[in-house]
């Protein structure tokens, strides 16, 4: 019973949480609380500290998103294709988060965030390794760089939208035009 | 007499924190009131918080940073290959810095971070500016993206080294393939 409580209150702060910093990356612990109907003690019992908070939402998030792009057609397309959808839905769904994404990014280190998207960018590297097998994407640079070139880019968008340097319906089309290039294995010069 | 002192300390605390912050991204700002012989009372006095500490050591970093970027050689050479030496210095000074730069991704915002990049980002666009006119760089993407790619990129290699999922002396030739690819205007179904 005491530990049906607990779990129901952590899904309740998650929730709650998500939805805040979603709209307010600024969003206070107790704004969270209060939205989640708990007290704040109850909150800092489950995350001592707001890092450990938005940490927990973000892979909240993640795990969600994850779901979203289980997609059976990535596999069955060409590499260079693939690559394409797999960026446009990356894209959507981290733009519907982007203020989620600004939380994280002002509260935790890079590589932390990175690290809470280990299941998402198998699925990125999965793709980049079967384009370098078929000869489609470069295979000069390490597979990890181009993983974590992926990444960054993706991030990079969503805060020049946030910065407003970027449209946001402009941001798809344009790191699908990029990320294409950067991994497309025929160099300007030879092709 | 007393504002001179103010500015010998501001300037011992830079330099002790630069010095620290560089060789351990998480020092503390004890260890660093300590290194620079001044008291935490008159660190806090001019530095409110750790944060405020770390970005002011940046400041002063890019700034030495910016200075060793000045060369002439820039603008006489074909866009291109000015492209490929702005990204080797650039890394260079970055990787000499790169515990610094961890610092401030732990501890600062990255639009922050960006910001006090002002200077070296206007040698950046204004080399985008000139390969864009010179038909070398492609124009189907806005040149503020293009900005914010070569930022990025360069700080992810910084992480990737400090994960050590890229070798430090790889990541100049790697920046330098994927930031050409990334610019280059010869498209490669067009090439």
């Amino acid at each position: 019973m005491v530990r049906a409580d607990a779990e129901r209150n952590i899904e309740a702060i998650l929730a709650a949480g998500q939805r805040l910093l979603s709209g307010d990356p600024g969003a206070s612990v107790a704004e969270v609380a209060k939205a989640a109907g708990v007290g704040r003690v109850t909150l800092y019992g489950h995350f001592p500290s707001r890092e450990d908070l938005v940490a927990a939402v973000l892979t909240r998030a993640i795990a969600e998103a994850d779901q979203a792009l289980d997609d059976p057609e990535l596999a069955t397309l060409p590499a260079p294709d693939a690559l394409a959808r797999l960026v446009s839905s990356s894209w959507e769904i981290l733009n519907r988060h982007s203020r989620l994404f600004i939380a994280a990014d002002r509260t935790l280190p890079t590589e932390r965030i990175r690290e809470r998207h280990a299941e998402p960018l198998k699925r990125v590297e999965g793709l980049i390794e079967r384009g370098r097998e078929s000869g489609d994407f470069r295979t000069d640079v390490p597979v990890s760089w181009q993983v974590s070139s992926f990444f960054a880019l993706l991030h990079t968008a969503a805060q020049e939208v946030e910065a407003a340097r970027l449209v946001g319906g402009e941001a798809g089309g344009v790191l699908v035009t990029s990320l294409r290039s950067l991994l497309s294995a025929r160099s300007p010069s030879a092709g």
